[in-house]
């Protein structure tokens, strides 16, 4: 299993008129991995239906389109940040629908979509001479924005090495198998723990404070120790903050992500209770109106409860 | 909050005929807690019901006694480190019986017994005339043998420094409050994530060989990430291994705290979902006759199931 990591450069790279890059979905971490291929000396068209996301990447120096209609017939490399499944599903649809010069490119598909999804459109996209590789990623905006992502990579060897400096500008490169769906279904298991622990530690910082103790000190004595976890380090002191406190990942995210575990769970028939009690905490923080904050506040649901006991118990 | 830590050290130190610690609970964490502290220069009698217990405190050159009553009157320090808080309780009922010497005697309670039974024993110890600490600890038997366990201290602060030599044997003096039950409170919380992240390791893993992929790999490749746990890193790599592997804290003992987790929580009405689903995990592993297995074997619940479930689809 290689584990090398490219270092990502900035360095001014002659290229031609033509993009060697098609980024499709630069929302809030396609936009920094964007910009790391561009320092790295790609000529990167960033393809968003969003306005406000083209207008965001046009901010950044980069090039635009609305559509991937745009910029077809196109050789060389289509990155893919795209949100669901759906919406990969409707771009494969859309660029084999103009007959698009698929030989000549190769898709790196970066969206976490679960392994089928993947699979079925990494066929289509094969059957019309593409290359693809499925390489979703971790480490969310922040390390997206330094070039210290996770790459879960899978597909032909072959392929990854080739483009493994454009991998290299976002971050780690892990290759982990050869069949496509490998890397999505890594990030099926990596989803599975952060959905838990994320909410773990929420839990467990509600009932500190519902023993009376100072939920501060408690993150401060256990998180060094074997309760630890990266998710409770990260996520603890933004659960003590309030309800605005700054947004690196959404609860969306999350009821998004441990739905996509659950139905890849379901497929194989695998038992998952821990994450189903996680994925309920995020569908209740949706139904609190919390669907666009932190996902760090899914511990209002405990709070929430709390207050709601108390208030029954006092009348 | 001090994090001082006092470190234990090998001397002669001259003492007289009588003990001036009782050890009662010489188990698997117990008797490498006493031979710490009479490396550290304490004369310990070792208490112990069980005879198997008392004869392996033997070799390692402690005393021993069946039952406190053998050494009472006596003046000095009690470290409590029984299983349980019934034990706890029959304890205390027995010295308490004898109308025991206690103004001259500190208890330091160091069993997980949860903040309730704590306090109703302390009650009772202090009513008596002794001094009480509440100070459970963390990091099982690896821990307790070289001295580096974690410890919970509460109590009145006087009482804790003038003991801190003897705590400093034993690991970090984390001093958490000054109220009895305390203590117990913050390791109720400890123990919620250790009881959770156990089963989330054990979900992960069984969840990664489903989808077909080679499970040791994936804990490479997710356990230095956002996925990443204390537990992860811990139990992980012997959650792949067979049955028989070295116990280092058996079922047993997460069906015991998972339980005390779940008490406590009721008394408060606090929510607790994750809890709730590791807690019927380890009671499941128990049904499979798993109880003095290593808790990593909590695997096994998850694999039977897959089994089970394949047999099924197979007929």
């Amino acid at each position: 299993m290689s584990t090398d990591k490219t270092v990502a450069y900035e360095v001014a790279v002659p290229v031609g008129g033509a993009p060697d890059v098609v980024f499709v979905g630069v929302g809030a971490i396609g936009l920094p991995m964007a910009t790391r291929l561009k320092l790295g000396g790609h000529r990167i068209t960033a393809v968003d239906p969003f306005p406000t996301a083209r207008a965001k990447a046009e901010d950044t120096g980069l090039s635009t389109a609305a559509s991937i209609l745009e910029v077809l017939p196109f050789s060389g490399v289509v990155v893919v940040m795209v949100a669901t499944a759906a919406q990969l599903s409707e771009l494969v649809t859309t660029a084999l629908g103009v007959g698009a010069v698929l030989p000549d490119q190769t898709w790196i598909v970066m969206s976490t979509v679960g392994p089928d999804a993947v699979r079925i459109e990494a066929g289509r996209l094969s059957a019309a001479g593409a290359r693809v590789l499925d390489v979703p990623v971790t480490g969310g905006v922040a390390r997206a924005s330094t070039g210290e992502l996770t790459l879960f990579a899978s597909g032909d060897r072959d392929v990854i090495e080739e483009e493994r400096q454009l991998l290299g500008c976002l971050g780690t490169v892990r290759v982990v198998g050869t069949a496509i769906g490998e890397g999505q279904s890594v990030k099926v298991v990596n989803q599975h723990l952060c959905s838990i622990h994320i909410v773990a530690a929420a839990e467990a910082l509600a009932l500190a404070a519902r023993l009376g103790l100072d939920p501060g000190a408690v993150l401060d004595l256990v998180s060094s120790g074997a309760g630890g976890s990266w998710m409770l380090n990260d996520r603890g002191p933004r659960m003590l903050e309030d309800t605005d406190v700054t947004v690196t990942s959404t609860i969306g995210i999350f009821v998004k992500d441990s739905n996509l575990v659950a139905t890849a769970a379901d497929q194989l028939g695998a038992d998952i209770p821990l994450l189903r009690a996680a994925q309920e905490r995020y569908t209740r923080a949706v139904e609190l109106g919390l669907e666009r904050r932190d996902d760090s506040r899914v511990i209002e649901t405990y709070q929430v409860e709390a207050t709601a006991r108390s208030d029954a118990g006092e009348r």
